[in-house]
């Protein structure tokens, strides 16, 4: 299954840049790239060692189309492990047409999404978990999924696996030994070995299983609804949030206010607040339909945090109970954070009286930032963040999920076929069903639709 | 002026991609570099060759950021001239972020826009017209800007430059020495040999400004507006005419559609098409407001395309001859494209009876294709492409432009003098103006604003 053409991609985010890089991989990578490239210095790219920088212009007959720089990359030491040529050019979008087109036409295709890390798996770079952490990491915007998506990468996931599957592979060789035995009923798996060594698969398995709750939530950003009416200090509260991350965002290019203003990172890890308009009941049938909007939001949320206004607590306070009890009836499950603010505006007496009121209320100025660390700290205590803060290994894809749930599944049964004497031949079969949705995880059973699928959620270029 | 302090940037497109590229450039980008990277092999970057790339992971303390490539150019073989090191990590935010927020915490600052680019020029990699040139590449998305960027990015109008330049130095230091022998009353300068000069300075000038016609149209781009009522086949003709470049375009992943809706290259030349309304007189308001928007638009425009329904003739016709003319006498000086679309839906009778009628008219079918080729060439003839297609030296920048009309002055001036038999020291004084305005071009006469507002306009990173 190893490819035999050479494919070509730019390998920088599109748009205008100070430079962009456009990657070949294949077995002519550098044969064609060397035909379209003049070295300053005379040199020829073929005759160049691993690893090198090479200054010249891509040129297309009497046409130069752009001062490079080309790196070249030899089999197997690159990244696909085939020849790899990196032409760094300058990042005009019509640059970078003309050299993909130029390459298109002089005996490259265009890659598909995630061809170079395919390849890099085909030839044996990266196991596929591993393949599939490189997605993750190129998509990961906060600490947590970067550092789970590091350490799947660097293999910390697949190598638990692995060595699972190897005892137990051995144990299965052990009792299929047997099998050809089967007249002189010998043992050679020794049995309580054996059941110790499920014991263990059934332990870690538990563990990993577990771990994609924490890891899903932060693979995708914890869903949080905000509600509240208007004027209560919705924006102020989320500027607040963002106060400490905002400097160090605000000092790189590029970075766009609409994002983090949606999600910010608290902890390292991701929360997306999602404002609502309230649920105050009104005549208005506007208002009545952004009521239903709320509801609807809510729905879609892990965790709701009801704002109000403490200043309005005396009038209102009987209006905030009610509406406090109809989400806590409407959504009994999920974490529900009672926040009043302008704290600052309203005396001791009357805090007393609110707390009093309503006992599981956090006092917060969002203006004057008292309140805001409270939160935070009530925020990721809702996530079981030890595994992450122990290094322990999160599993946060759900291909990975189902593989571990269906091996899982097996092990009870070998699990009940030690304890109730099952036959070796019938204890085999579950056996190798375990081995093989292990070898699901780190590629060592695969098919072209579980790599078309896999592959296919990558960008272009990776 | 040679910087001390080393700098860090993105390089490539801000946004998630494959891969991203960040770039160090100064005394100390090797050594800082290294502090927080570790190689796979264990190799200490400083130990490294010029043009090499290096395997590892970008450390801070215990914590991984990134696998990533290390690439490493040694002063003076880089694109500053100073010790460089680009870093190719995976292209996340969170990555690129955690990188240059590293860097910047262990003795880099934050690039200043342009200030690879600056550097490149204070330490003598490229003279100043070659290093805005670099901008202009970066900005350049069809093939005449790119073409002329180019040519400048290497060298081809500053060489001319500099060339005249010396020639005309040495005339002024002749005249100069006559100066210090004024009471012998002799001649150093040949005065038919420093006519002969003036005038090939006053002729190679002309031409350079002549081109700033050229130049800023191809800079810039046409823009055409199309003056046509709904229904006459506007889109249809811009499909039309996008049809070859399409095919092309679209094979690139990144590449949006809006922008080729508004700009398309014909003939390597960008045109910018503004839709209109038309100008049909009518009694209701809101269309008069039309009207008045449909004439601020073909002021802003350097061609005019009126579009009409051929099949439309018969009954509008005279209407169709008010317009034009109204159109004809408030732009006298804009060229003006009459163009009688759907002519595939009329016979030949009537199209004979159009074209006595309008005798400078444009047959077209833009559902057919038929004429779409026609009227490219006649927008592109509208350009004088000749020096474009002669490769010869074309004016795009402003900053030039100004120069050299100052130069020209000054050359106007000394030929005055040549002719008056101007004395020496006061020749010697329009000269040196004129050695100053050309150096001004290349670079070689500069002060802080002069750099301040060339670089300001370069991206963060180049």
């Amino acid at each position: 299954m190893i490819y035999q053409d050479t494919i070509v991609a730019l390998a920088t985010p599109s748009g205008v840049g100070a430079i962009a890089v456009i990657r070949l991989s294949g077995k002519d990578a550098i044969t064609i790239a060397e035909k379209q490239f003049k070295s300053v210095s005379g040199k020829s790219l073929s005759k160049q060692k691993t690893h090198t920088i090479h200054l010249g212009h891509i040129v297309d007959g009497n046409k130069t189309i752009d001062e490079v720089l080309v790196s070249v990359f030899k089999n197997p030491n690159s990244y696909t492990g085939e020849d790899v040529v990196e032409i760094s050019c300058h990042g005009s979008h019509y640059i970078q047409q003309e050299i993909i087109q130029l390459f298109l036409r002089n005996g490259c295709r265009m890659a598909t999404a995630g061809e170079f890390t395919l390849r890099a798996f085909l030839n044996g770079k990266l196991d596929l978990s591993q393949a599939e952490a490189v997605a993750d990491l190129i998509n990961s915007d906060n600490e947590a999924s970067h550092q789970i998506a590091m350490q799947q990468m660097r293999g910390g996931f697949s190598s638990e696996i692995a060595k699972l599957r190897e005892e137990l592979l051995n144990f299965a060789s052990l009792i299929e030994l047997e099998l050809d035995f089967a007249e002189e009923d010998v043992e050679f798996a020794d049995r309580s070995q054996f059941k110790a060594l499920i014991e263990r698969i059934t332990f870690v398995l538990k563990r990993l299983i577990d771990s994609f709750a924490v890891g899903n939530v932060i693979k995708n950003g914890i869903p949080v609804a905000i509600v509240g009416e208007p004027n209560v200090g919705k924006s102020t509260l989320l500027n607040a949030l963002l106060n400490e991350e905002r400097a160090i965002v605000s000092e790189i290019a590029g970075t766009t206010r609409d994002t983090i203003e949606d999600e910010i990172s608290i902890g390292g890890i991701g929360f997306r607040f999602i404002d609502t308009a309230g649920i105050r009941e009104t005549k208005d049938v506007v208002e009545s339909i952004g009521i239903k909007k709320t509801f609807e939001k809510i729905e879609q949320a892990q965790v709701i945090i009801y704002l109000f206004d403490s200043t309005q607590f005396q009038s209102m306070g009987s209006q905030f109970k009610v509406e406090l009890e109809k989400i806590k009836n409407k959504y009994p499950q999920k974490p529900l954070i009672i926040l009043a603010n302008k704290v600052d505006q309203i005396d001791d007496k009357q805090i007393e009286k609110m707390q009093m009121d309503i006992p599981d209320i956090q006092l917060l100025s969002a203006k004057t930032g008292f309140g805001v660390e409270e939160l935070t700290n009530t925020l990721l205590n809702l996530i079981n963040t030890g595994a992450l803060r122990n290094n322990e290994t999160i599993i946060t894809n759900s291909r990975h999920y189902d593989a571990l749930l269906k091996a899982f599944d097996d092990i009870q049964k070998v699990k009940y076929g030690l304890e109730t004497d099952l036959s070796g031949d019938l204890m085999a079969i579950d056996i190798r069903q375990a081995l093989y949705h292990f070898g699901e995880i780190t590629g060592e059973i695969t098919n072209d639709d579980l790599l078309g699928n896999i592959f296919a959620n990558f960008c272009i270029g990776k």
